[in-house]
């Protein structure tokens, strides 16, 4: 059997998901290229392998079929809008995920991100390096209405560590209700719009899909307050990033940060503006997060190869969204 | 009655503390040079006036020696580094303070810093903006050991945040044991040095005495290890400026977020360093505890001139902690 490692870094920070490959005498490549594989790239590398443990690049059905061999996407995370589920069903190819390892990694750099733009942590050490010193009025979280789009793993812990700051008032939105959460925290669950014109912080946390790609346009950002920021560590493309940069450029919005991007690596027009903090789709990028994820979409491979049953599957519900075009 | 007030800014978000003195007819005046006085500014200054409403600004005997009609400093803050209180006691003038109010505000930006430290927040979204991509690794709170020196007001607040984003191993150093936070926390009561050689992240939360200043030098920063980052929102000077400088440029130290500095505004070497997170004495700069501190200041101005008693007076401990030199 022989796996294609796509998602790079891999391994480089623990060893272990390559040793257990290499135990169990599975040959492998890394990505040769060392970064984020276009469609291209990858009908070129993969003809010959069994499995590919994949990250967010796109498996298309074209992609599939160069790649007679393929029996196995190991996604090393969660989202799942890189890969054609139903092109590979067709095709016989399991696919799995990592669904939790990722969240607590994401949900902790959502409130670093959150408090560094109430605060205008961002601004001031740009500021600060240049010269200028400038004392920013801030906000407190527990002063703030922040509004939650997106309420599973990551949205939720997101919730919970927010718990800890005081009682904001909290706007938000998912499609089905959570009464688990109601008993929890004081929610009021209120539609995006009522999100884009009420609260100060807006943070996403959903699924790149034909539902949410665009969701946010320059009429929803326009509908905002001028002095709301906004935090996207979900995926790049559900805020139309053209869009976002006009209306800042404006000066509309006190602030965003954005981690996740159309395309990866960013090479746009928000570096331009400095109350827009960047981040490298590093959401999931601690050292024990990333860590557990590739061991665990490894862990899958070789479950795969040594006849085991799978244990992370991609649910029927990832199949019907992609399917119907959700 | 007439009133100086010296910390800058002052009402400009929240105008209710200049409302309660016009009401009850208080003639003031606001810092005439809109930044933090020197001195001798404040000597050029202060002859006519009763009561300070005071900043971090030094007013010392000399400062004293030409207010003779000065009868009370009301601080907006905690800090009471700046106000000689035995030469003020020997004068008849009574000192209060705001202990409470900036707390809130100042631990939540040290968890935001301490995110942004433990992510390198600061570091990727610099290079972004220079056109650079790169996805830096980093670690949850959950995954690190965190040092806290000082667990008064604010130590005690960052010490509960954090208890939301999991169990780190928490070292900790007081003069003081506290057997309440012991028996909600899991603490570990270390001396400075063990701290300075185990953390990876290390928060200050002290206030500036002869025994705090320059508390940390050059062997001290070098006893930590390459990887831990160090945080200061409590007082400038209590790391040696020069020695954080020259060891940060040498290599040694992940990052550092400074909030406080020996002189203010800011002119040193730090801003040369990438990896040094700079922001312009902002702890207390949140509306809601920035207006507490100014309303609270101010009301005990009121009580002063409509002759009722102090709420905040500087507690005996302050006094004896100046006059022993401690």
């Amino acid at each position: 059997m022989k796996v294609l490692i796509t998602t790079v870094p891999f391994g480089n920070k623990n060893r272990l998901p390559l040793e257990l490959l290499e135990d169990h005498g599975i040959e492998f490549v890394i990505n040769p290229l060392g970064r984020k594989l276009t469609e291209g790239d990858l009908i070129e590398l993969v003809a010959d392998f069994d499995v590919i443990v994949a990250g967010t690049e796109v498996i298309s059905a074209k992609v599939m079929d160069n790649a007679k061999k393929l029996k196995l996407i190991s996604r090393v995370g969660i989202g799942l809008d890189g890969v054609d589920l139903n092109a590979a069903r067709e095709r016989g190819i399991k696919v799995c995920y990592t669904p939790d390892a990722p969240s607590p990694a994401v949900a902790e750099l959502t409130i670093g991100l959150m408090i560094s733009l109430l605060r205008s942590i961002h601004v001031t050490n740009a500021q600060m390096h240049q010269g200028e010193w400038q004392r920013i009025f801030g906000r407190r979280i527990a002063d703030s209405t922040i509004g939650i789009i997106g309420l599973g793993r990551i949205g939720t812990r997101v919730l919970n560590r927010l718990s800890v700051f005081g009682t904001p008032r909290l706007l938000v939105n998912d499609i089905l209700p959570n009464p688990e959460l109601d008993r929890k925290f004081k929610l009021e669950w209120v539609s995006k719009e009522q999100i884009y014109k009420q609260a100060d912080i807006i943070s996403l946390h959903l699924p790149l899909t034909f539902k949410t790609k665009n969701m946010i346009c320059k009429t929803d950002l326009m509908s905002m307050k001028a002095e709301t920021a906004i935090i996207n560590t979900s995926r790049g493309g559900i805020i139309n990033e053209k869009d976002l940069f006009e209306v800042m450029s404006s000066g509309h919005l006190s602030g965003a940060a954005i981690d996740v991007f159309e395309k990866e690596p960013y090479t746009g027009d928000l570096r331009d503006i400095q109350r827009c903090l960047l981040t490298a789709h590093m959401g999931s990028m601690s050292v024990d997060c990333r860590t557990r994820m590739e061991i665990e979409a490894t862990e899958e491979a070789i479950r795969f190869y040594t006849g085991k049953p799978l244990r992370s599957e991609v649910p029927e519900g990832e199949y019907i969204v992609q399917s119907e075009g959700l």
